[in-house]
């Protein structure tokens, strides 16, 4: 954790692969700077005579990191590393940043740091008091046992370090002032900084990373998580109190959290956090609109009537040819499982949801506001981007060509106007028209294809369902096998998709070399979410929005091939599909997603490391491995790469959670187990099998925000159309006032069925050896239409439109209210907690009285040293000449004004 | 402009009336701190022996006075007051600040000020540069001749003032670094803080203004506006280059507008701009549509149907006896008049709208951004708000009431509490609540009586209607008197309401107690806006969505007294009313408004007070009318009460040009016929009419731009209800698609009306004395019914429940649609423009570039100064002993970082 010196802690890691030249092993020792000079270095490996061109690649690397290391300490820092004493090995360059180094670039960078003042948090009013004061008893075994940095009730003013303004802060010891995580960005902020002349002025440690001059950089973990002994750093508490299943039941650690891996890392588990805890009521309410749809099932009355045997509804053959007439009270079944998600419950919960998803976006935005307060994120602006170097790489080349062009075109003219269009040259529209082309054709191309996944499945279906009723043996439950066996072929292809989209959405981004890291990263999610919502939602929002909508009507069925009706729906509606496929395919993904590709597929890459270094005869791990630096640890586990995954995997899951909460209330229930281990097995993640991330500031969990509360208002259309269209709400609700004769629901299924004359069905396709046991005139089938004998037969009756009206009045109605309620709820709930504004304003009040005291306190001293010890002034650079020591008020006040005064505090 | 002594400049005025005892003369001069003695007061004026309850009053003000005037200099505000020479006056204190007064404020307010560095603002690629040239060549005759601020080429870094970094900064001239603005606004805030321990600690100068112990508080206009000389003036500027009629077709010189009177009024004035100026291609496009109205006028199938004599449509009698049948043809006007709104690209413009209304709010956000930039207004916080006059003493009566309470409750123990009490003191919700409920109670009231006024109109409407028919002579413009006249006492209460709200919602707010004076103007907004909307719209939202909808049908109408049945719709569609009825409101109230309240009340409220101060023989103003100083000029203007109105009339405006644009495509023109004077009428009124207001920084418009973007999103709805409820859009393509035989629009009329067989009227209800030339048996009506020979007749027929659902289709394709285009737009559009978030990072990275420099200059410097010149540190105060001048960078660079280096530069 220390240079050499055991003094100088190390705040970062820089780490390379070197393999020598035999021929100037010299030369290699003359760059080490701070390292002791040891034993000679060994004779080259074998082979090491071949590597001609390697060997210049090398050369050149090696170049680069002397003049990027020299400038680095131009910056102030201090380096120190290893010998490279072997033919080839790895290097760590480990920085330490001295004090002035970090004040200077604290100052730059604003971070805000504790004053010396502090002052009680305001507390709320006695009822509120004694109501939190039990909470906290109550909560207080779900607490994580981790000392508590704030939220107490006292609270340091912060401001933005000034070396001018040094009397404000409470600095003890210049070592520990700043923080492990703030070091590690300073010196983060400097490498992202410091440019080498040599590789074309390219800005930073990333563009060298990228160029493969260094492999790796990162900062030090605090110590090694699972140590036996007592001795605790902030990584072993992480691992006790957070990182384990065992811990499930309580709080996360969130201020630790955050002081370890920065306040990005900080926010995305808080909001994880929130978003869990937001799933208890949902998944509550979720399971009592369930039983209630249970308990009222026997209730029912259409289902009972569709089970009546004495109902004998004769139903239209299903195919052409080979299906037979039908009773309706065959698939009794289906309609009173489809009872239990299509109930008028189910309508209150998907209000309910919509008003769920803007609370918790609300609460969420004064979550985060209440950490920025604690995390002094308040009035920070955003940090400064840096080129990716991709990018920069892509400048070059088009300035090379330009001027290549501007060469040819003018020989022998002064270039001193090169100077000025470097500064004008970035990519304009015209260069990136090719990557946006590209991007646009290959999302389509994406989108197309998914939809043609979904096509093929739903051919896949007709074309099994049709072979199967061929077969006597496995007619009685085509259904079934054909529904199971498409939802998992879509459930496969979901997920191998999913993965291929991944891929894609990341190269699809560096094609349009974006300039900074943040636009890499805002549309790089945008399109995976695009890729990834379409892929997982289309089959969805088929069965949900289209399915048995394009069937036609007996005597002019629609075919989708010659002979292959379109399918329709089962008789108890297509809700009761839609919920077998949302289950399905969201139990799936999260169960096979979370085994396989967070903890399998991890597992397996380790273990397929730990196999390749056995193999390969390390020389140098065996003398590192008895005492195993923490540099040498760290940069054996996984690099981080960012929070993307993880975030796009919990919103999918807010999609499954709200779009169709209408068809599956049980679906927040699965997501708050799911969520449960997530929370502990990222954790895990990143305390045990990650390099510590760079700290990263931030104040928001940035376009995720936007996508959230995307997804909560199209869940709103969503839900709307589910209930007024899929669901069988409106034309019950349409029957029971306007054309039951006693209000009830008696008679809703006959109502809902049309008459056929099964002698106008098409030559061909009627069944063909019917053992329907009666004798069949009219046939029934599940429409609103003329009857055969009206003036215009099987033309949509009055009855279609008038539920259709219903259907679409319906959708008005709760996609305004709704709308209107979220409105409301967003402008009662203030973006800032009350308590929090408070204190800001407050914050700034002391903060103005902290001040003008301080000033005075100056002023004080001033006058009163020169006049008490004449010699204490000594240390300040100065006149030779004595200068009769300043006395009075306006004096002192006119060259404070003029800002020439400072003391040595 | 400046005090007596020419030097120091009048940076803000108090001004106060004082009447003396003649008991005491010599006491009140002692007050005076610069004043010079002047002559003897006079003997007291008569009368005022007899004023001693006044006379206590008059001496307590003064005693605030002393102190509230004694903390300022406290504060290091220089001030000057006249004698208090006569028995009653005015006086005015004048106040200068000082410069380190200056600096230091500036310093806390963190105003950001230029430093030494210039950099020239990046110009976009060649052809939007070319572009930009020919657009600037073409459109110079329409700037103003203003010198330019900013947007030129060049821009001045900026930097928060900070006394300790002097050197950054381009000090010339002390007096003139902080323009007159930024000095008012920092002598403001010194006023807002100042405490005045007498009057129970109340903060600032607005609760004594409150308490009449001053009676006005103001900055100093720059000069006299119509001054006849050359010499140039700020105000002179503005009001020859923006505040006459004569300019109103030049831009705004919005830079100087905000030097002049602070970032609040400029961004007003550079809103109503944009707003104006987004308003000429709406404009356009709807004179376009109106003028396709026109010119397909005749190839209306619909109205030439209706015009047809030879298609005698024998419609039913329009109230009950007095009424005749009639023939459908009679209405041939209004039919083809309502063509001139009701056609297809009112559909496309409505969606324009709606567009546009985006495109507005995101052109603005833009706007204010980049505003927000060229004045500096990135990165600042919010300023710190004091509270309210009315809530402080709010709280001092709650805090007395409960001491009370507390030490009848325990008399005898300590009062030690009191302080700790003191902290929490602030009014909770119960103490609000009365406040609240008559607020709600009142507002609740309040839209009651709009409603019941509507309602009084429509009953009026009804009444007269039937009167006027019962006479022979009236019946033939029956229809046009009773709208015309209805509209116009509409328009009367409208008027008279609104200004009756504006002064009901400041009553209510004050009720309510805000604590700053940032949520009093929120609250009062929103109240006002409320009340304001519901008294403009209801009148026309009740003829768009209601009138003609709840008529019943022929032989089962709706009355709503006896005898008096529902009104309907003209036979041309209500549109054409409702267009009618947009426009005489929206024209009478912008003509009215503008002439009688903006121009008119000024102009009677001067010649009253120009009357008053003549009656009043003033013994001062005699004196001083030869040479009158600009405090006494600036004192005769009216005050300054914000924009609140300003921006009310223009938000009501926006609501007519998109609410119901779909039936009214002229509003946009005649909104910008009314913006253009309206630019100019504000301007003169804040420029000639007004004391100067205090310079308010502020980044945004505040809650406007919320209330606009809910118009905005209102729109689509009411306009999409407009569209598929009240036009016959929806009718005839439902006609035109499934009943028509050629595709055509011929027989739409015939379709749409039902028929009714005479002989079922009711008893009492027929036509009296029939004169209509045809034996009667069936009439007919415009609803889609059963004939009366169906089984069920006059139950709605199948053709009205397909129209409804194409209407609800419709409502619901449009409303999400437009929605998604908006967010589209929203999306698209980039909030910051990107040239100038390309410069603010810019700006940050060549900040750090200069801060670097701007501190090895320094280092260099002061290694150099003590080897160059051994007595140029003498003016630094330290030690008397003679320290050897340091040398070596590492002790430098350390002393550096521990804050003890200083310039005086």
């Amino acid at each position: 954790m220390h240079f050499h010196d055991n003094q100088r802690k190390v705040d970062y890691v820089l780490a390379y692969h070197y393999r020598k030249r035999g021929a100037h092993p010299g030369h290699a020792l003359a760059v080490i700077s701070n390292g002791e000079t040891g034993k000679d270095p060994r004779a080259g490996a074998p082979g090491d005579i071949d590597l001609g061109p390697l060997d210049a690649l090398e050369e050149e690397r090696k170049e680069l990191r002397e003049e990027f290391e020299h400038n680095l300490m131009e910056a102030g820092l201090e380096l120190e590393k290893d010998l490279e004493s072997k033919s080839q090995g790895s290097v760590f360059v480990r920085i330490h940043a001295p004090w002035q180094v970090l004040a200077r670039e604290a100052e730059f960078l604003k971070i805000k740091v504790p004053t010396k003042k502090m002052y009680e948090i305001k507390s709320e009013g006695s009822i509120a008091k004694t109501f939190n004061k039990v909470l906290q008893k109550l909560s207080s075994p779900l607490k994580p046992r981790v000392p508590e940095h704030t939220h107490s009730r006292m609270k340091n003013l912060s401001y933005p370090f000034s070396r001018e303004k040094m009397y404000l802060y409470n600095i003890q010891d210049k070592d520990t002032f700043f923080d492990n995580a703030t070091r590690s960005r300073i010196v983060h902020e400097i490498l992202k900084r410091t440019t080498c002349s040599r590789a074309n002025n390219t800005m930073g440690i990333n563009s060298l990373i990228a160029s493969n001059v260094y492999e790796a950089a990162y900062p030090l973990h605090d110590g090694e998580y699972d140590s036996p002994g007592d001795d605790m750093n902030d990584r072993k508490l992480l691992y006790q109190e957070w990182a384990r299943y065992g811990v499930f039941y309580k709080f996360q650690p969130i201020d630790l959290i955050r002081k370890y891996f920065g306040e990005k890392i900080g926010l995305y588990f808080a909001w994880l956090g929130l978003y869990t805890s937001f799933l208890i009521p949902s998944s509550v309410i979720g399971v009592i609109v369930f039983l209630y749809g249970c308990a009222t099932i026997e209730e029912d009355i259409p289902s009972k009537e569709m089970c009546d045997q004495q109902n004998a509804f004769t139903m239209c053959p299903l195919c052409d040819k080979s299906c037979d007439y039908w009773n309706l009270s065959s698939a009794c079944g289906t309609a009173r499982a489809s009872h239990l998600f299509d109930n008028p419950a189910t309508v209150f919960f998907s209000i309910f949801m919509a008003l769920w998803a803007t609370m918790f976006l609300e609460n969420w935005k004064r979550l985060q506001m209440r950490l920025g307060y604690f995390w002094d994120l308040t009035g920070i602006d955003e940090e400064e981007e840096h080129s990716r170097p991709e990018y920069e790489t892509k400048v070059r080349e088009k300035m090379l060509k330009e001027s290549d062009k501007s060469v040819v075109q003018k020989l022998g003219t002064s270039t001193t106007e090169g100077e000025d269009e470097d500064d004008d040259d970035k990519l304009t529209w015209r260069d990136r028209f090719p990557g946006y082309l590209m991007n646009f054709a290959s999302i389509l191309f994406m989108i197309a294809l998914t939809f043609s996944i979904v096509f093929g499945v739903i051919v896949y279906r007709i074309t099994t369902a049709a072979a199967l009723s061929l077969n006597k043996a496995t007619r009685s439950n085509v259904r079934v096998t054909v529904t199971a066996t498409a939802v998992i072929i879509n459930l496969v292809v979901i997920l191998i998709l999913d993965e291929i989209y991944g891929a894609v959405a990341k190269w699809l981004t560096k094609i349009e070399v974006p300039k900074t890291e943040q636009t890499f990263e805002e549309r790089l999610i945008l399109k995976a979410f695009l890729l990834k919502f379409v892929n997982a939602y289309s089959p969805i929002f088929y069965v949900a929005f289209f399915k048995g909508r394009f069937v036609g009507r007996p005597g002019s069925y629609i075919y989708v091939f010659d002979g292959y009706r379109m399918e329709e729906c089962a008789p108890g509606g297509c809700l009761m599909e839609l919920c077998v496929q949302l289950s399905i395919i969201m139990l799936g993904k999260q169960l096979i997603q979370n085994n396989i590709f967070e903890i399998g597929v991890p597992k397996l890459k380790k273990l397929f490391r730990k196999l390749k270094d056995e193999t390969e005869p390390g020389e140098a791990d065996s003398a590192h491995s008895k005492h195993p630096e923490q540099w040498d640890l760290d940069y054996s586990l996984e690099p981080y790469t960012g929070l993307t995954p993880e975030y796009m995997e919990m919103i999918i899951q807010f999609g499954f959670v709200t779009l169709f909460v209408a068809s599956f209330p049980l679906a927040p229930v699965f997501a708050l187990l799911n969520n449960v281990i997530e929370v502990r097995l990222d954790a895990k993640k990143f305390v045990t099998e990650l390099r510590r991330p760079d700290a990263v500031r931030t104040k928001d969990i940035g376009i995720w925000f936007d996508i959230l509360s995307g997804i909560g208002k199209f869940s709103v259309i969503s839900n709307a159309f589910v209930i007024a269209v899929t669901s069988d709400f409106i034309p019950r609700l349409v029957y029971q006032y306007s054309y039951s004769h006693n209000g009830t629901l008696h008679g809703f299924v006959n109502h809902t069925l049309s008459f056929f004359n099964v002698s106008q069905l098409k030559e061909g396709t009627q069944p063909e050896n019917s053992q329907f046991d009666q004798e069949v005139q009219f046939c029934r089938f599940k429409d609103y239409r003329e009857p055969p004998w009206a003036p215009n037969p099987y033309e949509f009756s009055k009855q279609y439109w008038s539920v259709l009206s219903a259907r679409l009045a319906f959708v008005i109605i709760f996609q305004n209210l709704v709308m209107f309620l979220s409105v409301l709820v967003d402008w009662m709930i203030p973006d800032i907690p009350t308590d929090i504004s408070d204190q800001i304003k407050r914050e700034k009040s002391l903060f103005v009285d902290f001040f003008l005291k301080a000033e005075h306190e100056k002023l004080r001293l001033m006058e009163e040293r020169p006049r008490r010890s004449p010699g204490a002034g000594r240390r300040s650079r100065g006149s030779p000449t004595a200068s009769p020591a300043p006395s009075g008020r306006s004096q002192l006040g006119s060259s404070l004004s003029s800002g020439s005064q400072h003391t040595n505090v």
